[in-house]
């Protein structure tokens, strides 16, 4: 009998966490979409009391993405009021919203990091779930570190959190010590029990990829019980990150003989959901990652790619078209038009647009169309962020504008004597000038333009990656400054590598700008 | 009783079968002086029949790396004659070769790729192996596909390849297609009769992660009797890759007492071994890569980072000095003087060095840390590369000279009206100059140099990344050029980025001269 896995994406939370790729509150709507396009069941769009932006962004997806029955959203709570509060008040607005409570459970989290008894934990978990209760019918339980926890102590938990209300419980491998048989043994231990104490509750696991067997454990769960199973996008999160999507939904399908499950995910939308969330958080997925990575339906060797000229299936178990990875080259050019502009950007998952919005990225598409000739799908997701970063702070930092510096134009010389720049600068009404000579051509921008807002700026970092093809590729620069000892991150993309890391420089003076008039209030 | 597993390394060949990653004969021999320090049981170095460049690559591996009794230097054949008989022209040099051999074993391979019956291979198989004893005692046999293999076929064939001399037979999963808990049964049952035959033969697996399992499969293999096991560094090779050497290693070192097994490897050399492979092959490591990734050990919510406050071992199954992170960070300046740049570039395992070599080396030290000021491991890798790159051309390619195009000035004018660009090239004694004006920096800079050489070229692929740090950190460019019909790969580092874009275009010119020279013979 074939069951379904529920698919619990963590991609904006536990996938979010990942330093420097924190996305803003547009990028982060446009991932959820693409989440639900994807078809998972469950969306954990945040941790809302992290931050008064994270509780928005959760808000937010609650109400736009949340707003139809064929889809949960949730967000994580520790054990304590203020968090769940901020939990219900986020996720109340979608028609099907989960309130997710984790806790410690081994006993180096109970005595090391809560100093707590055993048992004072487990009333505090209990607790926590009946407070949850009293907003919602659907509480998850997570059981942090599960792992590594005693068993009897861990099934006394679930015994007691379950009557207490929880809906789902979930046992993570929170620091991604197990391997598949022990994980799979643990799983079926607690499945037997949890089955006979309540059989509506959904087991459902969470794997950390340390050891480099998040997909192979989770796939041993689904063996040996789970029926939910929490994932990300390009197997993102914290340290190792957490087990792969498109890894354990492709081996589910590949291998449906081995699993008897089904998930609902849309498998064609695997690539396009990849590169959405790769391009938007800035982390690039490695060339031979299992099923998203560039070379992995790519076939390099003379023998192989012998064998695959004879029978596709000599070398290839699963086919490109599965993933999507048919559709994604699409080459556009300034004559294209709006109909095929606005197909390609729903084709890439951007598909919540207004008229409005539409028209501004449509200009942006055509002006970048002239300089670059033709129009890849990384080029579009460039368009698309850099109209929502720009838009983002228009309507977010208004009050502020006056004392914000924007770009207005600049001159950079290279050569092997004297690299030199020119900038002009725009602060409210004023326009500013200023030139330097630099060890090298970044070097002299970024003098330039410091001797302009007169702050004591370190440089820390400076990256630069380039997306997409062609000579006129977009570059991306993303760089760390320090100023009075707090660090700041921005990062700008242009088809001029000098203009992108002029751009990201003053974005992030921008940042400090704020920083320091929200100081002073 | 805890068992050694043998750790195999195919880096140098399942994992330079990555498109776009072919290292030239000194990346080579540094990857595999690595590889030796890393302690690694046996190196493959190559596939020789494939070509001249691949046959001395190996034969230079087993002279020089393959030297000492600690060490095991193999090579690929395919099963016929000519290509054993390069194997073993170019393995004999070491002091204990070995003669890897492959052939299909599935029904897809046998039928469809070779279009012959199962008892014709097994014979083909059988004569290979007595061809390869002729010459040495040590024969490997690989049985391709062997995952997706009749089970009693697969048998026979080791039965009778093991009668005829083998001495390791393995077993890959040449498609990613099996499971930890079928792959585990197979080998379990392979291993009980093979020991019954002949409990001199090593048992090894070979594991590929198109289903992101490569890793939980090898190590289901090792609990279930496999002696040895094929891996790359950072997981690379065809398609999805090979096993990862630094997740098996470190799942077996961090969970002991589930495996029951040690490997010889010197766990402090992993992240340099991984951090050369990853520079000289151009392939970035994804920052959650398990073990080797930027992140692996990083900490970044706050729940984690004030677990770990409290205690280690709330969030850390490892500790990162394990794997040689702590030895990572060192920063040199011009002031360093000789002994420091000599000990920094053998902790990154260039210990190989003439001091005729290390001399050119260090006068590129000094010119760098002159622009650079503060100079980073990455920064040293880059200078080593570019000194074997240049060194490779001058050795390899002297009687070209007259011909090749060498850059000897640019000034690049980059600004938002006319970007526009001037080159000084050498070529033979003529000095060539030319100018153009573009859509951007790099078309100028493309065009004028286009303009010099008067050939029909295409730029298909554009691509740039940092390497290191700080504003003037490296920039590398690597291009992919057309020209009727053949296309060129080039890349180049320097620490200014148009500089670097120069280079790139003018060593793929120098490519396309090479190609143009030789056919004209």
């Amino acid at each position: 009998m074939t069951r379904k896995i529920w698919m619990f994406d963590t991609t904006l939370r536990d996938g979010e966490q990942v330093p420097g790729a924190k996305l803003n509150l547009y990028e982060k709507l446009e991932v959820a979409q693409q989440l639900k396009k994807l078809k998972v069941d469950i969306i954990e769009a945040g941790f809302p009391s992290s931050s008064v932006g994270d509780f928005n962004a959760v808000k937010e997806i609650a109400m736009k993405v949340g707003n139809t029955d064929d889809i949960i959203i949730t967000a994580l709570a520790r054990a304590v009021e203020a968090d769940i509060d901020a939990v219900y008040n986020s996720i109340k607005y979608a028609k099907r919203p989960l309130i997710h409570i984790v806790l410690g459970s081994s006993d180096i989290h109970v005595d090391k990091k809560f100093g707590k008894s055993k048992s004072q934990i487990l009333d505090i978990g209990v607790d926590a779930v009946k407070y949850a209760k009293r907003f919602l019918p659907d509480v998850q339980y997570s059981l942090e570190d599960a792992t590594r926890a005693d068993f009897e102590y861990l099934w006394a938990t679930i015994e007691a959190v379950v009557k207490a209300g929880a809906t789902i419980i979930n046992v993570p491998d929170t620091v991604g010590y197990a391997e598949p048989d022990e994980y799979g043994e643990l799983i079926f231990k607690i499945n037997d029990r949890l089955k006979n104490l309540n059989d509506k509750v959904l087991l459902s696991v969470h794997c950390h990829n340390d050891l480099g067997m998040a997909t192979a454990n989770t796939l041993a769960a689904i063996k040996n019980g789970a029926d939910k199973v929490e994932c990300t996008i390009n197997g993102i999160g914290e340290r190792a990150g957490n087990a792969s999507l498109e890894e354990v939904v492709m081996a589910i399908k590949t291998r449906s003989s081995v699993y008897n499950a089904y998930t609902n995910i849309n498998t064609k939308e695997i690539i396009k959901t990849s590169r959405l969330v790769s391009s938007l958080m800035g982390l690039d997925v490695q060339v031979n990652k299992a099923i998203t990575g560039d070379n992995a339906f790519a076939h390099s060797s003379g023998i192989h790619q012998d064998g695959l000229l004879k029978a596709r299936d000599v070398y290839e178990i699963m086919s490109p078209t599965e993933v999507g990875l048919d559709d994604m080259e699409l080459v556009l050019t300034a004559r294209s038009g709006r109909h095929a502009v606005k197909n390609a950007l729903e084709k890439l998952g951007f598909n919540e647009m207004t008229n409005k919005q539409f028209e501004e990225i449509f200009e942006a598409f055509l002006e970048l169309a002239d300089v670059k000739k033709e129009i890849y799908n990384h080029d579009l997701y460039v368009i698309v962020e850099n109209y929502y970063a720009k838009n983002d702070i228009n309507n977010n930092m208004k009050h502020y504008s006056d004392n914000f510096y924007e770009l207005m134009d600049l001159q950079v010389i290279s050569n092997t004597s004297f690299p030199s720049a020119i900038v002009k600068i725009k602060k409210g009404s004023q326009i500013l000038k200023s030139s330097a000579v630099g060890s090298g051509p970044i070097d002299a921008l970024y003098s330039a333009i410091t001797e302009i807002c007169d702050l004591d700026i370190k440089l820390n970092e400076y990256k630069i990656s380039s997306v997409s093809r062609g000579k006129e590729a977009f570059g991306k620069v993303r760089i760390q400054v320090e100023c009075k000892g707090e660090k700041y991150v921005a990062k700008a993309t242009d088809t001029d590598i000098l203009k992108a890391s002029a751009i990201a420089f003053i974005s992030a003076l921008n940042s400090i700008v704020v920083d320091s008039l929200l100081s002073v209030k």
